[in-house]
C-alpha cells in the first residue's frame, strides 16, 4: 500500500498542481494528514496570532490517478480515519457564527484516549471526519486556497465525510490530482466557532474511476443518502446550488417532469448545514436512497 | 378529554386574541386541525389561483391555559399526530427554494394507506409533524400572520415537532393562547417546493406550565437533542440567534466561560435546516442532551 507522507502539502488548489505520488484505479492507500495548524499549536498558553499563518490548511497530497480524464468522475471510498491522541480547538475574535461576541482568544488542547476527549467534564465520544478533501479545479474555478469549499471540494468541513463514506468528484484535470488534509476528531454540523477538534491522522482510501460521468459539485454517499455538497457566499446561496443538482437527480433518475421531482423533493430531500464559518458556506442536500438509490443517480448523469 | 374542533381558527397570532376554550395545566386534550389549504382542494384539476387565498394557514384555537402569566414556559408534550387518508402537495411559480424555476403551478393529491403514500412508485413511509404551532406574541412583535414563524412560534415547519416531542414557549400573554394546524404527514428537512404532504390532523397534546422561567426562542425537546428554534429574513440571520442562544444555553448550563461554552457548541451542536421558503426562514441548533440536559438547561434559565 503506497503510502503518501504528511510533509508533501499544497495551500491551494491550481488547476496544475504537481502531482507528488502517483496511482492506479482500485489502489488503497494511506495519506499522512496534518492538523488545520500543520501542529504548530501545542500548549494552550500560545499566542494564536504568533503562529505561522501562511501554514494554515496543509492538504497532503496531490495524488495522480492514472487514466482519470476532464469529464470522468473520482470515487475515493474512505476505509479509516485514524487520528493522533491530542486535538486542538481555537477560539479567535471575529472568527466563526458569533465572532462579533468574542471578547478574548483562546486555546484548548484536548487529550484522546480510548476514541473518547473530555471537555468540562462531558464526555465527547470522537468522530473522526475530513475537513478538506478535493481535486484540481477547471482552469475557470482557477486556483482555490485550501481553506475555502468550491465546485472541486476543498474546506468543505461536512460531518458526513467519515470512514464508511464515498465521495464523487468530477475530474477537471489529467489525473485529477487528489488532495486532503484538517481532519477533525469531533465537530458539529455548522462548525461554530471556527474549529472543531483539529487532529493530525492516518487516512485510507480506496480510489477509483468512473468513465464518463460528470456533475457540478462533489457527492457523499453515506448509508442513508446520497448527498450534493455546495458552497455559496452565504447559506441561502449553498442552499439555492444544492437543491437545484437535487431535484435535477431525481427528474433524471426517475424520468419524471421537473415539478414533479421538486414536489417529491420536498417529501423527501434533508437539507442539512456542513459550515458556516469559511470563506464560503456549505451545506448538502440529502436525497434518501430509498427515493433514488446512489447506482440509479450515477446512471443517470 | 377537551377536543377543541377545526372550525374555530385564526389566521393572526395576535396579542389581543380571544380564547375559544381554557384548559389547566396538566390536561391532555385534542385538537382538530385542517390542511394549510383549508380543505379547499380535493382534485389535481383544480386551478390554484381560484382557492380562497384569505384561508390559508388556519390555525385551531386558541386554547387558555389557567394560570399562565407573562414570564412563564407553556409546556406542549405532543402525544400523537393522527392524520387523514389523503394529503395535498403542490407546486406555484415563484414559490419555494427553486421558485424561478418552476414552469407550471401543480397539484399533487396523495392517498395514504396503512401510514405510506405513493408517489411515482417511490414509497414513502409518513412521518407526522405539525407546521404551525404557537402562542400570542408579545405587544412589541405585534400581531404575525399564521404563514410565518417568529419568536412566539408560528409557522415553524419543522420535522422534530413530531409525536413524542415536547414544546416550550415563552409565554406572552395571559393564558397563553396556544393554537395549532397545517401539519404534514411527510416534509423533509427545508420544505424546499414550499409545501410538505399536507393534511387534517387529529393532534393529542399534554399541556403544562413552568413558572417564572423564559425563554427568547421556543425549544423542541427529543430523544437525543433540546433544539432551540430561531427565524430571520435569511438563514444567516436564523442560524445567527438560533447559535446565539445555544451558545448561552451550554454556558448558564455548565457554568463555564462564554468562550469555552463557543468551543463546545462547535464540538458538539447540530445546526439543522427547518423550512427555507416561508416568509421568515427557520433553523435549530441541536444541544446533544448528554452535553446538557434539557432538565438542566431549563434549570439554568
Amino acid at each position: 500500500m503506497k503510502v503518501i507522507s504528511g510533509d508533501k502539502v499544497i495551500y491551494k488548489f491550481s488547476p496544475d498542481m504537481k502531482a507528488v505520488e502517483s496511482i492506479s484505479p482500485g489502489d488503497v492507500i494511506k495519506v499522512e494528514t496534518n492538523d488545520c495548524f500543520y501542529q504548530q499549536i501545542t500548549s494552550e498558553d500560545q499566542v494564536l496570532t504568533e503562529i505561522d499563518y501562511d501554514r494554515l490548511n496543509p492538504a497532503t497530497g496531490p495524488i495522480y490517478v492514472e487514466g482519470a480524464e476532464p469529464g470522468d468522475l473520482l470515487k475515493v471510498k474512505i476505509v479509516s480515519i485514524d487520528v493522533k491522541d491530542k486535538g486542538v480547538a481555537a477560539v479567535v475574535p471575529n472568527e466563526g457564527a458569533l465572532g462579533d461576541q468574542v471578547t478574548k482568544p483562546i486555546i484548548r488542547v484536548l487529550s484522546i484516549e480510548d476514541n473518547n476527549a473530555i471537555f468540562h467534564g462531558v464526555n465527547l465520544p470522537i468522530k473522526p471526519m475530513i475537513g478538506v478533501i478535493g481535486v484540481a479545479p477547471s482552469e475557470e474555478d482557477g486556483p482555490r486556497a485550501t481553506d475555502s469549499p468550491w465546485k472541486h471540494g476543498g474546506n468543505m468541513d461536512t460531518t458526513d465525510i467519515r470512514a464508511g463514506s464515498t465521495l464523487y468528484f468530477p475530474v477537471n484535470q489529467k489525473g485529477a490530482l487528489l488532495a486532503l488534509g484538517d481532519c477533525h476528531a469531533i465537530m458539529g454540523d455548522g462548525e461554530i466557532c471556527f474549529t472543531g477538534l483539529e487532529v493530525p491522522a492516518e487516512v485510507t482510501l480506496e480510489i477509483d474511476l468512473i468513465k464518463d460521468k460528470t456533475i457540478k459539485w462533489p457527492l457523499v454517499e453515506t448509508d442513508e443518502y446520497t448527498m450534493v455538497i455546495s458552497s455559496g457566499d452565504n447559506l441561502d446561496e449553498a442552499v439555492y446550488e444544492a437543491t437545484s443538482q437535487a431535484v435535477n437527480h431525481i427528474k433524471d433518475s426517475l424520468d419524471i417532469e421537473w415539478e414533479d421531482a421538486y414536489i417529491l423533493a420536498s417529501l423527501t430531500v434533508d437539507l442539512k448545514i456542513s459550515q458556516v464559518v469559511d470563506p464560503k458556506m456549505t451545506v448538502r442536500a440529502a436525497i434518501p436512497k430509498h427515493v433514488v438509490s446512489t447506482e440509479k443517480l450515477l446512471e443517470s448523469l
